[in-house]
């Protein structure tokens, strides 16, 4: 019998809809974003799983969705844990500016640079910025080294690893299946490490909103196959969708 | 500076509202429960606490009012623990009956008794029934010995307490302020213990739904004052109508 691990990534959020860098930014779910989350929660259903274990991040588009899933599942009762290094990739002083906008004072190609390549963080927030996560209660708990003013792709990967490394993958020795509802780019820190795709590849995958992705392990914990539920077409349609939000309009 | 427990009720369920015993079945709220579970939040969060941390039962009645009470606060990403230890007084053969047509069968007396007083239970399950924990895979990593097959509230108090003592008030030595969402029944066993309350004492206290009652303790963790949240008429008649659920009609 195999194992599996289900990465789903949260509903569309109001700056999802917005076009707006998010990052930190703890936006709520759209109302198409709570559907999204009821549409995957309806696709787990069909697999027949009851999950040991749930994981999410600190912000809210994340645990609503996973609130939602669960709901759907009749699993309200399963352990859900959190931490602050499933969120989002950092954004830095993009948090709040609209893509399409930026992309017309920077140029596409910065954008696309700040958006997509492996290692180039975008522009720091000061320290003094209110945006900075030492203002946010949230986080106190948090060693204030651990708390970014900005991220690249690279950086997001490096402190999400040693929570899945540490915290979510070593439960598959003794638990059955697994449910970790996070953010695209935390999300694509996981993909990256269990296919062993390049730096230069990662970026390319554009996660779908709301489109469950399974990863299933034999009883060595050897990844044996990995697939998303649901129509194909909708998912390369949500994937395209994704991939053009960085464009001018 | 004191800290804060508050231990809130789950709003109305679809059995609160048909007025039949429910025990451990796993009900979801009306949407005149969620909206109390709006309102209790909406007064806690005049409040202006923090929680350090949340507890619930595993009755999604219970897990969907702290959801809801969380995303009024904008705190959906503190702690969670939930444990079958909160759970309801399991109600036995009871489970699933009209209170009312309960009295007129077996006479208010009767039915006062099981609801009421401190160690009669209800006629228990038999070990085949499908509504035994044991037949429910969320119990699956409980002890046999501690399921019920039904429970009197002395039952109740009894398993719910070394939760309390153990997991849930420990937590005020490095925590400042705990929320516990969870049931009449299973709050009527927290609130003896922490004022003391007589055995024959405690079923005469009708916790009203989706009212914060709040517990404030000094430094040396001494139980200073408690007291409700809201407005005392809509209080008072809210336990008046928990008070008159086991009548006739």
């Amino acid at each position: 019998m195999t194992k599996k691990i289900i990465l789903l990534r949260h509903g569309q959020s109001t700056w999802n809809l917005e076009n707006r860098f998010t990052g930190w930014t703890d936006v709520p779910l759209t109302p198409q974003g709570e559907q999204e989350a009821r549409q995957a929660g309806e696709l787990i259903k069909q697999q027949g799983l009851v999950f040991s274990r749930a994981f999410t991040s600190y912000l809210r588009r994340a645990v609503k969705t996973l609130n939602i899933v669960l709901e759907v599942l009749n699993q309200e009762w399963i352990p859900v844990e959190k931490s602050w290094r499933l969120n989002e990739k950092h954004y830095g002083a993009l948090q709040g500016l609209n893509k399409s906008e930026t992309a017309a004072k920077y140029g596409e190609e910065q954008v696309q640079q700040w958006r997509r390549a492996y290692d180039v963080p975008a522009p720091a927030l000061t320290a003094q910025d209110p945006r900075c996560p030492s203002a946010d209660i949230r986080y106190r708990l948090v060693p204030p080294q651990y708390l970014p003013l900005t991220e690249s792709l690279k950086d997001t990967i490096e402190r999400i690893l040693p929570y899945w490394k540490e915290e979510i993958f070593p439960r598959l020795e003794k638990e059955d299946n697994l449910l970790v509802v996070a953010h695209g780019n935390s999300l694509r820190g996981i993909i990256k490490y269990l296919k062993n795709i390049p730096d230069e590849q990662i970026s390319k995958l554009n996660l779908p909103t709301g489109a469950p992705y399974v990863f299933e392990f034999d009883d060595r914990l050897n990844l044996v196959k990995d697939y998303f539920l649901g129509d194909p077409a909708e998912i390369q349609k949500r994937m395209a969708a994704v991939a053009a939000q960085g464009k001018k309009k």
